[in-house]
Parts: C-alpha cells; sequence; structure tokens
C-alpha cells in the first residue's frame, strides 16, 4: 500500500485533502471549512464556531510556560479566531487530556487561566471532556460566537484598490518565542544560571500572554466600519495575506515601513542577528488583525491608534509584493509555522 | 506545594472540581456543563453542542480497531449526546493531532469513516484543527445540533412514578471489547494466528460500529413522546441512572428482567465467567439511550420495538436498587469506565 507522508501536503494542504469530499447539505450550515471560523444559520443570530487543538511538545513547552498562562492563550487564540470574523465570542468548551504527571493543583491553575480568560471577555465555559492520556498534556477548545449576518467578515471579501490595514505590531511574540528557547537552553547547561527577562517584559508577554482584539471588534461597530476582508494573524502576516489573496482572488502589494513592529522586537532582533521584518512577516502567533477596508473608508480609522495602513489590495496578476524600506520590490513569501 | 493525585477525584469529580466557578454570565447560555450537551439560546432555535476528546491508548487500540471505523465512532459517540438531549445534530468539527507515523492513506481512511457517519446522519463537517503530536493519535470532535425549547430534554426532569426505559440492548460493546482485547493478547503470543470473529459479528459490531439512536428521537416527534428525562448510555446503564437520579434528586428501582441483553451478549458473557447483567450494568459505550416517561405516556411506547421498561422513578429517599432475577434487592452501584 501506498505510503504518503503528511510533510508533502503542509497543515492547510493535509486539511484541504482530507476534507475536500465533505458537501454541506445542511441549510444552517453557511461557511464550512476554509475561514477563521465556520458560520452556522440560525435565523435571529449566525453561529460562528472556532476550534483548535494545542498539543504538549508542539503547540507549547512547559519548561517555560506558567499552567495558567497556558490556559489564558489557549482560550484566547480560539477567541480570535471568533473576532477576525468581525462577531463575538459568547461560549467555550475546553477538553484536556492529561498524562499522571499532572496533579490537581497543576490543573487548578490551567483552570484559574481559562476562568481568566473567560472573565476578561466575558465567555462562559459550557462543557468539555477531562481524559487521561499516555504522555503530555492536550488541550481543545471550541469557541462559539454570535454575529449578525450582514456584518461578518470573511477571507474572501477583498477588492482591487482596498487598502491593508494591521492592528498592533508583529513580530514580537515570535521574538519572545526564541528568546524563552534561548533562556531554556542556558538552564539546561547550567541549572544554577536564574534567567532574567525583565528587559525584554514586552516581548515575553507578547508570547505567553497574548490577548485577542476585542477593543477593536467593538471599536469598528461604534464607528460603523465594515472591514471587507478579516483574518488574524496567527501564523505571521506573509501566510495570512496569501489566505486572504487566495480566497479574495487578488494580489497585494504590502510596504515594509506600514508593518509596525514593537522597539523592543525591533531591538531584540538585531541581538538575536534576525531581521525584523521577517519576524513581523513569518513569526506568527500575534494574534493582531489583518483586515481590508474599501478606501472610501479611510477617514473612519485614520486617527485611530494601533491600527497601521501597511499596503493595497491589487489585482490577482500583479502577484503578492513586498516593496522594501529602500524601496525595492520582491514576491512576498509565505513561510508561516510548519507543524509537521 | 501539595499535589492531589486526580485518581483521588476521578473523571466526574475532577470536572466537578475544576469548573465549580465558572458561572454563567452570557444571557444566551442556557444550559452549561453537566447534561450530554450544552444548550445556547439563539431565539428561534436551540443550539446544543456536545464535545469528546479521544487518546490513543486510551480510548481506543489501532490493533484491532481500523481507522475508518474509529473516525465513524468518534463521530458517533458526539452524535448521540445531542440526541440524548432531544435534539438534532446539524454540524461537527475534527481536530487531530497525529505523530509522524500516521501517512496521508491513514488519514483518508480515518476520514473516510467520519464521512461515512456525516453522510448517514446527514451532518456537516465544518471546520477543525489538523497538528502534529510528539506521539501516538488524538480525536477531538464537537458536535452541534438544533432542538426546540421546549422539546429538549435535560437530565434533571425525571419525577417520581415515572417509568425507566431503555433503548436497544446493552453490554455488546463491553463484552466485544473483551474479545478484541483476548484476541489481541493470543495474536500476541503467537503472531501465526488468525482471529476468528465471525461467530461474535454482533458483539464486535456493538463494539467497533456503534451508531446513535436517530431512528427512536425521530419516533419521538413521530408519536409526539417527550421523554420527562434522558441520557446516553456510554459509561454503563449504573452509572447513567445515577447520573439522572442525581440530578433530578430522585431514587430508582431498576429490574434486571427489564434490561435487554442480546442472546450472543449473554452467551459470550458466560463463556468469560461474566455475569450478563454486569456487563450491562457497567459495561459502557453502547450508546443506547435511557429515559424516563411519565406513566401515562405508556401506551406510546407499549408496542414499539428496541423500547423496554426496565424501572421506576423513586423517591430520594428509596435510594437506586437493582431488583434481581431471583426477586431479591440490591443496593446499584456505579463503577462506569474509569479512565484514570
Amino acid at each position: 500500500m501506498a505510503r504518503t507522508d503528511v510533510n508533502t501536503l503542509g497543515e492547510f494542504g493535509l486539511i484541504d485533502h482530507l476534507t475536500r469530499d465533505f458537501p454541506l447539505v445542511q441549510a444552517s450550515s453557511l461557511k464550512g471549512i476554509g475561514d477563521d471560523a465556520a458560520v452556522i444559520d440560525n435565523g435571529a443570530f449566525m453561529t460562528v464556531v472556532s476550534t483548535d487543538l494545542l498539543v504538549e511538545g508542539i503547540h507549547f513547552d512547559l519548561a517555560y510556560t506558567p499552567l495558567r498562562h497556558l490556559g489564558y492563550k489557549a482560550v484566547v487564540v480560539n477567541l480570535s479566531d471568533i473576532y477576525a470574523m468581525n462577531a463575538f465570542p459568547r461560549q467555550i468548551t475546553v477538553s484536556i487530556a492529561i498524562s499522571n504527571r499532572f496533579s490537581v493543583e497543576a490543573l487548578e491553575e490551567l483552570y484559574e487561566g481559562i476562568r481568566a480568560a473567560c472573565d476578561f471577555y466575558k465567555v462562559d465555559l459550557i462543557g468539555g471532556d477531562t481524559t487521561s492520556s499516555p504522555k503530555g498534556l492536550t488541550i481543545s477548545v471550541t469557541a462559539i460566537g454570535q454575529g449578525e449576518k450582514e456584518l461578518l467578515t470573511y477571507r474572501n471579501g477583498a477588492k482591487v484598490g482596498d487598502l491593508i490595514c494591521i492592528t498592533g505590531d508583529l513580530g514580537a511574540a515570535y521574538l519572545g518565542l526564541q528568546l524563552l528557547e534561548r533562556e531554556k537552553q542556558l538552564w539546561q547547561d547550567n541549572p544554577q544560571l536564574q534567567p532574567d527577562l525583565e528587559e525584554q517584559k514586552y516581548v515575553v508577554g507578547r508570547q505567553l500572554k497574548p490577548e485577542a482584539r476585542k477593543d477593536l471588534i467593538e471599536t469598528f461597530r461604534h464607528i460603523q466600519l465594515k472591514p471587507t476582508s478579516m483574518i488574524d494573524i496567527s501564523d505571521g502576516l506573509a501566510s495570512e495575506v496569501f489566505h486572504i489573496c487566495k480566497q479574495s482572488n487578488v494580489g497585494a502589494l504590502i510596504e515594509e515601513t506600514g508593518v509596525p513592529i514593537h522597539p523592543e522586537a525591533q531591538l531584540l532582533a538585531l541581538k538575536f542577528k534576525l531581521d525584523p521584518i521577517t519576524c513581523a512577516l513569518n513569526g506568527g502567533e500575534d494574534y493582531e488583525l489583518l483586515f481590508t477596508i474599501n478606501p472610501k473608508d479611510i477617514d473612519k480609522i485614520r486617527f485611530l491608534p494601533e491600527i497601521y495602513i501597511a499596503g493595497e489590495i491589487l489585482e490577482a496578476k500583479d502577484g503578492i509584493k513586498l516593496q522594501t524600506q529602500g524601496g525595492n520590490m520582491h514576491p512576498l513569501k509565505a513561510q508561516g509555522w510548519v507543524h509537521f
């Protein structure tokens, strides 16, 4: 029998391949696989659903991730997907598989983090499953949200001429991870060393305790802005631009000068001999939003803090390009996270 | 720091403990943790949500579980929870974590099983996550259903005098598992041996390819029967009777002669020197339904195939009792599945 390694397909390729023969037959299934979240039509409101599976040793390392932060982050990354649909999360389910290495006290810490996220984002924990695992910790979170049908924002709505906007700043979560990995290495080499992360509080915080942009989705409602397309930046800016372009059948121009990078991330990147823009483009885990707007809406966002115009939607034939600080034009490459 | 082993709490105790401080704050969260599924109020319809995490080496053994069957079963066990709310599943999400031991072809088989279940039960696969795992296969399924608010059936509605009903037959899935485990043992001792499971097709089928009782929930609609309480039988009859009694604040009398057991299961139990009624009470994985009805509804079910009256709801002070075939009365004990 043939044996094809999953690496040959990549994460997105594998999902596409495995789910290619699953037609939607229920009238209420408005949107299936292929966006930040699925959409179910309930008449009055749309129900928006997103789910993530986090595996110890793949997505997190308990050597430097406090369980409380892990619980918080596991919730936040799912809520981020709901906000990226321009909807509001209302409920979550959390399932965990644990090896006997975890005590009740350890799980209490994990659930304290989950509860802190529920408190802050005003979502209810309504279900889940708890089971044992032969090895390690696995967390599965499903987030369920609500949105008005006409306000939901998909990946496929970007139009030629739209402005590409980015919230917050990018690359810091990736640099935080590099820093934590380096400290772990140093500590493994010399257990007497005490890590000092004080000077890099910002990047470490971005990695260990990310937030979803609830505030901006609320702002969109206040200023009556509906983005033409939106996606959350979980795999790095480049990967998300590719998703928008592929599903909207357009091209894009990203200007390096328009990509926001925090000064601390900038400095740390140089210290690590990394190009800051590469960290922003391919780093991932920032959980900021990438969205496009009709240029007539520019005045709505022009003076808003933490929203940056980073480029423009082009025709598909123009491709996906990066204009560097020096004015050179390069094709953009999406590397994203590779888990396989 | 204190270290409490999770075994001291048990699965249900652990969930209760970890989720005790999670209040429901969203107006739409109608029912949280503690039933077969959670319920979200969407105005016109209720959205019903259930989720399960299946871990290789804990919930399934690929030595005797074909991946196609595993995919089918992973979906069915979740749909069963939605039916147990007297609602109909409409959508599912499926997330998997896989080690590099799994090829694309192996995953295709898994998804063929998932698709077969989607086809048969008319549910749509609308999302999920695919990631790698350091070891083994983990599957997380979330099922989303719809139901009318006034028809949803909870665990807490049983009233004194209600009749306790059971669908199908019990214990066969457990005996199927014992048989498969024995064959695996024999094969490990002597790899030349070819297992012959032909004569036990029924019990093996009940273990490897269970079905959810969609048919009976449809029947309930036709005959306009609304059970006063309902739960699916996934952990053994005794455990489910305890859940109903605890949440309805009642007692129960189960008559041994009223518990349906398939002849093949009966014979195999004796061959294995097991008491058939113990297999039915504590075996689990049958995915039949346990429900209670007001005695005035008895004529609606009296002549229905595959519905058995197995006892009666008593006052809480009367406890939970089993009347044996010989007429003796014993307190019922719930052992259920212990995964920790």
